[in-house]
């Protein structure tokens, strides 16, 4: 039984305290939070969980053994680091830092203690991903020619990151997953602010790559829609993601484009489309927190290394920060 | 009865001919095409108009007033001057020209000689988008925040052109409509081409303004679906703009952000977002190549400026000029 | 504090537990179930509501003032009556009692004994109906023409009642509280069993009015895909009701038909219609159980009667009655 | 080269003599109607087609060898009679006749001359249609066990004939097809008007048969919003024809039900829903009436018999009858 503590109780770490106390193989053992009246609400929930103001008793609990960390990104650092140096594995919510200087120094650390470091990068562990890692990695789709994702919505606005942090992390680890490691040659930026005082809340990120291969992310805070769609091109078949969909997540087409002889080069093109069947597959349902966590609590007791470790959490931030440098620059392309 | 000469049969010149035969005030007297089966095609038509294989003889025949250029955009320059320098009345299809010196010399000529010169911005003269310009005008969005675009499909492939030239244009004369002149101070675009030889398949652009306002087009020829949205954001009031909508082609969303003076920084931001009433207006349904066809029977024969004049062609083509010079260097920022 | 007893804790019961432990101003005491796991799962949740398998425990235990019965149709009737003699108050689940018969001597116990008597037919307390309400109510719509609803998905089946009874009893409670009291003058209902030995699972029910009003329900648990549609046409706006619009349930259409003296008799007709502008209004998105728990501990407590008391319950009954006995006589037409 | 005559030029007739001006094979001679000014329409448009007034001179015109009947309901029998009488082949819009009695008439003479008399079930003739024809006799979707459709909009109202009349005969046309034949012991139809002295605009027709599948359509003139969606249930598979869907108007869904022995009957049933992959398959995009032109034009030639000859829309044109008759007298049951 692994004896859980959990930074956090604001939005995201009530789904954590839920998942790892219905986990088989974990207890939730104590919550701690800033804030005295969410503190209440988890008592009210759970009584059987100690609750606490002061993160340092949690982290230095003995019967806490892992730490899992749900706070604002700013605090990821200090709070994984001293987890860490107390002898704790570490599950920490995405980004998992500011900046990647701050997540080496992390990894470093769990590896020299030997201690699992896992970034809570949820979309990895959602069925209809891992089904696209499936049908990408069986070559369906052919050589892959792109991938755009819109992610906008009218958004409850962070106060220490901006929206490329909040949104288009989301994407960036998707993509990590999906590629096998996300390691583009160059970003560019460009987003603005529409609050005095406030981080971007619209942007667009464009990854480049030494290939012909291209991503791009739009995200937004101010849209008057929801809109979480992202497209798959390749060379085969093309895929939409759409999260928002309930049935049909995940559509493939068969589609693409060929070249084409034709001589009447004053209207028509060489180049033709072509437009197939539609399939949607079924996948996994079950909730990708609850596969995540049981992943943490199986990486823990047997030494092995998650799908969203240290370093994958590492490149997601080395290219956010980029990202935060061209943004600067009104879009300059960073190298990386 | 304004005599007119289209030049060009192919995607766009058999929407010219048929709107300008069915207008009051206008009469199509001749069509020329370098390929025969497309005059065959007129002929079987339209019985009563002459069809000729070679450009200059309707350029120079005494009964043509006016002539419509609905050809590839590299041959937009030397058509239309030539129809000018033989006194005739231009509507040239979008974008105006390849590059802005092009159109330049013809604004030129055009003033000149006292010839009208319209350029084919046909999104400009449909109801739903003159129903934004009349909701904007009114101040019924505020301070517009964004203008961000995406128009992809499985497209045919131009083979002169890359994907701005062929779908960008729309927003840009949009654009140019909507904010009484599209004057960006910098623009950014990146693409990619994935068939040897031709010209950028995807592509992004971000327009710069001295201003909090920013614009982002999304246009891509290998999307395995159909997307033409347009989200217009202002403090006040938001507009979604999907032309693929059969009767909610425009939604004005009364929602927006407000400052908020919470207290509770650590989880809840200050800035919270506010969602009222939909609504969707109805606007005139008339086919908008149709409303434009008066326009241009009216401004020649009233001597009248038309909306997308030449010089609202001349900003547009700038834009796309400046656009690939950003693409030839991976999304360097241009100013204009 | 009133204090709640809960009967069955199936699929319905832990919403029922969920939202009396949340109200202010009651307390949940006792819950009961035939189901150790379910119980055990109420512990688990809510250590300190008390658990039993035996229902009349509960029933009579002195601490418990009022009884929730969420249980399946057929065990209504008896677990209501001795509820009620045992002098606890009554909220029970739609559809009130299998027969009409049952729903009247439950209707009588309560008023002689001066206890509330509540159904839960909770779509009446769903800001989205209680909004159409208002408009309807506001003669927005004008003369009511038709009220079309069709309620389809790949369903579970009930063991002890048809489909009628598990979909169509939503819009008998809908209508029933749109219209002041449902009173059909007569009903048909066709369907068909496709699984040897369990009830319809496909049903079409027609209410019939004396008046140019009709009403017509379509049902199915066989469909692929769900569908939960309602149309309510009037003479001078139309609304539709999509419950799986997560931000457009109801839409407003200035839409209708008009009188026309057009004497092109052969081809065109006299009536024309009309289609103006679409309008989506906010509403309460309170959870409607919410809504409803506060009501009835507010009738409880003020002796007053709820929206959907015994009588609406028992109006939505005989219309079930009757509807079965049409669809055993494969559509007849039942007076009322 | 078969020559062609059309009767009618209202809403229908353009589409006819478009597709059989041209076809491969026909040429339309001539094209009579009652109104001056659509003659007029015709004969800008095609110059080379004569016009009358007078329906007669085309019936009995040598060069005539076959007529097409786009009028109203009511003229279909007589107009088809005097045609076959003078010797000329058949295609009358859908429904057949107004009655059964002149279906019957017309099958006789035109088998007595020998002469095509074909009925233009438009729909029968759509890929859409066509592909799922096709998976049903492959036995994809295993037994048969509902056919469900909603056709509603807010149309125009017919003078002559109601809201069965002018939607439902699409599913019946439809059903008469994928079922190679409709055979229902009975029917039951009701349905309202709303405007004095104007049949129907509202109306339910349901279709009974000796075994578990059961037929139903709704359809509905007054609607405010546009459906156009069918459900196809099987015991293996169900499908979705929604004809408004551009690129997936056919669905096909891998769900179903299975019958599970769970002992646990309080809550759970026995059966149980499983929801596998969703296909979306191709099929020829051919507009359905350029392949009944070319089917009608072959037929003539080769003396075949159409997949809508005049028994199939006998049987079309008997089950309105029978629901006219079951809409008399408000839903009673009509055995066939």
């Amino acid at each position: 039984m692994l004896n859980i503590g959990v930074i956090g109780y604001g939005y995201w770490g009530p789904n954590m305290v839920r998942n790892f106390a219905e986990a088989s193989g974990s207890h939730v053992e104590m919550v701690s939070d800033l804030n005295r009246q969410r503190l209440e609400l988890v008592h009210s929930r759970y009584p059987g969980i100690r609750v606490t103001m002061d993160h340092r008793e949690l982290l230095h609990d003995p019967k806490v053994d892992a730490v899992v960390i749900a706070t604002p990104v700013s605090t990821h650092f200090p709070l994984a680091m001293e987890a860490l140096k107390a002898g704790k594995h570490v599950l920490v919510e995405k980004p998992m830092t500011a900046v990647s200087e701050e997540a080496y120094k992390l990894i470093e650390e769990a590896e020299q203690r030997n201690l699992t470091l896992m970034v809570d990068h949820t979309f990895v562990y959602m069925g209809a991903v891992r089904k696209i890692k499936q049908l990408m990695d069986a070559g369906e789709l052919g050589e892959i020619y792109y991938y755009d994702s819109t992610r906008v919505n009218l958004g409850l606005f962070q106060y220490d990151v901006n929206v490329l942090f909040d949104l288009a992390v989301h994407d960036l680890a998707i993509m990590e997953f999906l590629l096998d490691g996300l390691k583009p040659e160059a970003v560019s930026a460009a987003g603005k602010s529409h609050v005095v005082g406030r981080p971007e809340d619209i942007a667009y990120l464009t990854l480049f790559f030494n290939s012909p291969f291209i991503a791009h992310i739009s995200v937004n805070w101010l849209s008057p829609v929801k809109v979480r769609q992202t497209l798959i091109g390749g060379s085969k078949k093309m895929i939409v993601f759409n999260d928002l969909e309930p049935n049909e997540k995940v559509k493939v087409y068969d589609a693409g484009i060929t070249v084409n002889d034709s001589q009447d080069k004053i209207y028509q093109t060489m180049v033709e489309y072509r437009m197939g069947d539609i399939w949607v597959p079924q996948f996994d349902r079950t909730e990708a927190l609850k596969v995540e966590a049981a992943l943490f609590i199986k990486c823990v007791k047997e030494g092995l290394t998650p799908d969203t470790d240290g370093e994958a959490g590492l490149r997601v931030v080395s290219i956010l920060e980029a990202a935060n440098k061209s943004l600067a620059e009104q879009g300059k392309m960073i190298y990386l």
